[in-house]
């Protein structure tokens, strides 16, 4: 471990939400099934995940101007549909499907997780997700965030700068003093570009039925297997 | 009442804080007894957030860049404590001063409205606070913000369009879905301009000693006590 934090110095963390606290696969697929219950759902939920980065970059890249997520969201579902599945859904279908994104599950140990962190440090969103978003997701699974980070703040996308530095800029702390928490490498390795302190939790179950490679990277602060185990580790 | 709100309408209740739902007179000026014990020190935090609307102006109107609050705080309370108290602070003193804002106590009632308040409605900081200092109020106060809108997310003070409608974009929501709740008048006739509903909170001891006018104005849904009666007439 290269950089253990001092617990002095850190006064932020920031969490990704999809994946890292809450459980995108069982929440999509349970909707799907539903939808579609002629569709494999756990794919679909699946192929669905692996357009979401891609179309992001292109909002980063400019390619497109700004696009929240539902939109973003939206339009990879219907075309994923229809070129893979042979299957044109309805504009009621993808609303359905588009808002599971809102009201996903949260994994077991995070609510209690947070609330331990929330009583000694500010805990905050940092998301891919907006602030609407959000905000229905913590009020479903009692996420307390004492600062929802949505990315229409910024009009940006992670892994961009603009996103792990406007909440640094908001909360008048060091880049330091925040601690990046995700299970997902990228995050964390942009997050550590701009200054900040990393963690990883393990999700080895992200993916469903997908094995998910996860190891300890010496440049994290902490690989923990849960929010709850962080929190531990913090002396919450 | 020309506006009584129909409840499955109202989704997100926005509210002021300095005055609605913490006691800058009690907060500041017990500050600024410790720090200058010579002076009177309720006089000096009266006229000293007397200097706060018209500062903010400055900025509305284009006279100053975007400055945040603690900036402003700073600047008014050296030049009042030198121009009407010739006293030339420190910079320690004015840090300990402006800090002060941060801290400020809720009324008795404010922390345990909000949280029946928000087991039914999202509700939102709207404060010409920025986001770290009403952060730190609401860790104080045990205030449960689902958001907080603190002026540094759309960089322009109350009473400007941006920031009401700043909040009901990012919610997602009609004008109409939003309540502003606040012991201002300036504040509430603003929030209806723009479309919100309005709730007025009576604070008759905001100003201390002085006394301050109150009365009940038709054009808001509700004229209440405290956030506690505001939660029973919402039926939390």
């Amino acid at each position: 471990m290269t950089s253990l934090p001092s617990p002095s110095t850190l006064k932020v963390l920031a969490f990704d939400t999809f994946g890292t606290v809450s459980d995108w696969h069982a929440g999509v697929s349970s909707v799907l099934a539903q939808l579609f219950p002629e569709l494999d759902s756990s794919l679909v939920a699946r192929d669905w995940r692996r357009m979401y980065a891609p179309i992001m970059a292109e909002v980063e890249i400019g390619e497109r101007p700004w696009t929240l997520l539902d939109d973003l969201q939206r339009e990879t579902l219907d075309r994923l549909l229809r070129s893979k599945y042979d299957v044109v859904p309805t504009a009621e279908q993808l609303d359905v499907a588009v808002h599971s994104w809102h009201v996903l599950p949260g994994w077991p140990d995070s609510s209690a997780g947070l609330h331990r962190l929330k009583k000694k440090f500010t805990i905050c969103a940092l998301s891919n997700g907006n602030v609407a978003l959000l905000n229905e997701m913590a009020k479903t699974s009692d996420f307390p965030w004492d600062f929802i980070g949505g990315s229409d703040l910024w009009r940006h996308y992670k892994p961009a700068s603009e996103v792990y530095l406007g909440l640094v800029r908001l909360m008048q702390v060091e880049p330091s003093e925040v601690m990046m928490v995700a299970t997902h490498v990228t995050d964390l390795a942009a997050a550590r570009t701009f200054g900040l302190q990393t963690a990883y939790v393990s999700r080895p179950t992200e993916w469903g039925p997908e094995t998910k490679r996860e190891e300890p990277n010496p440049d994290d602060a902490f690989f923990v297997r849960g929010i709850d185990e962080l929190a531990t580790l913090l002396g919450c």
